[in-house]
């Protein structure tokens, strides 16, 4: 953590995470994270959390803070109520300004995007996806942001035209830490194997259902390895999710947002399909829109 | 707990629980059970959980105790190998004695049944398919008993033909209790939401994916009452194992074995599909199960 005074402090404060970054005109001058995260604190307990990370950022007069993520949401420091799709994922005159004890700082929070039909919401993807376009710009296409619960995402004209979340990646945690999976669930990866089974559920979706208590059937009848039976549940699930969500991808530009391994799994799967994805670096992406988000005071 | 001699002693034991029942000419005379289930118990410590329950219904010479269900796994009481289908689902001429330290027990377990192409295995269910046979002789079709790892189990001249298993319970359970849809899934039910979201997922399974956060973000967003999203998610769970059953149920007549509750929801499922299913009560089929293996000494 660097003493340096931070044109602005940008923020990514999600369920389990506090990450902070000081920036400056030439951009990121330094970084901190902790794990309070929105789920652990109570209302009382967002500024006192937050200033513990950025205290060595502030200088003598006021500073911005642009928050994005869960700590807008319900169970965080103040609700930011969700903007309605189709809009920009993030207007600079939209940012909710939160009241502090601490004078030296201005903190806004950037609200998450809500769309009523299919309902869907989201939380902290909107300054990413903002970030995206602001490398991206005219772009035309969709965003995918694999994760807990991935989002794709329809974007034309600058704006989020709709989306849909997956809860792909919770269900992979559940089935491989929680469920009877686990016992046969082990490190390391086998890329024919989760070629096999993205291409199973992709064409025949049903099959999870029954192709899931196989993984655990496989190890104790055959010996299945913890490696492959991990690429499978990971293929299974994500064969799901590319169904379910074919209406938006196919035949449509792809950009991926999100981990690396992550993005190079979905990008793997996509390719399958004949969709090469652009892959944009996650961290980067919402530093990007959390600078657009507050370029206009 | 009735202090009778027993006959017989019938015994169901599972991962969580241990059920026993004193068992007379004309049927069940007592029973008893604990929490003292195979996941709790260490080698050692299932003689004596048995003998805490059943003392009271030893006689003075040996009482046969016949025992079905996760006591026989790799980490149960013995290892009971899993005999592979076809076969009839209990044969009294296969179960695996267990020696005991008590001189007036004759301990048997009943083994369960693999399958090694899809791989599949059982451990429990076979004795209460065998129960369902020896009350409908000649039955030649298909079982479903619904759970926490549902099995669909196709019979034909007494033998099991094949069977598959589904996760349906499990991710129900993890689902609604682990998972962000927790926060929104509530106590009752709501039939005609079930109905919609079973016609939903039988019809195109690959929309479980998105349809699953859609509970939570009808939620936040709609206020979806918490007995409409866990009918909801039963429905689009049950949809999709129908889904992926369906070559087991299709034109087949079907008998259901399970839990009253739970074998009525899957029975107006398949209602949906044209199919009347008789059901059959559970711990009645393993009785009749386990008197079927020991008849023959």
């Amino acid at each position: 953590m660097t003493a340096v005074p931070a044109d602005w402090i940008a923020v990514d404060w999600g369920t389990t995470h506090l990450r902070a970054y000081a920036m400056g005109a030439a951009g990121k001058l330094a970084e901190a994270s902790s794990t309070e995260g929105m789920g652990s604190l109570g209302r009382d307990q967002f500024e006192p959390a937050l200033l513990r990370l950025i205290e060595p950022w502030l200088g003598p007069g006021t500073t911005r803070v642009i928050a994005c993520g869960m700590v807008g949401s319900r169970q965080g420091w103040v609700e930011a109520p969700y903007r309605s799709t189709p809009c920009l994922p993030v207007d600079p005159a939209a940012l909710l300004r939160i009241e502090t004890r601490d004078p030296r700082l201005a903190v806004h929070i950037v609200p998450g995007l809500s769309q009523s039909q299919p309902a869907d919401v989201m939380r902290g993807e909107e300054t990413q996806i903002a970030g995206a376009l602001a490398w991206m710009r005219n772009f035309d296409g969709v965003l995918c942001l694999p994760g807990t619960h991935s989002k794709w995402v329809q974007v034309s004209a600058g704006e989020v035209v709709s989306f849909q979340t997956c809860m792909t990646g919770e269900l992979f945690a559940l089935l491989s830490t929680q469920s009877v999976l686990r016992h046969g669930i082990g490190e390391g990866w086998d890329e024919a194997a989760f070629q096999t089974a993205l291409s199973d559920t992709l064409s025949r979706p049903e099959r999870l259902a029954s192709r899931l208590f196989s993984l655990r059937a496989e190890g104790l009848l055959a010996g299945l390895p913890p490696a492959t039976a991990r690429a499978r549940l990971s293929g299974l699930l994500i064969g799901m999710e590319l169904a379910a969500t074919k209406p938006y991808w196919l035949g449509q530009p792809v950009a991926l947002i999100g981990a690396e391994a992550l993005s190079q799994t979905y990008g793997s799967a996509l390719q399958t399909q004949g969709i090469t994805a652009r892959i944009l670096p996650a961290t980067e992406c919402t530093l990007a829109g959390l600078a657009a988000a507050q370029e206009v005071k």
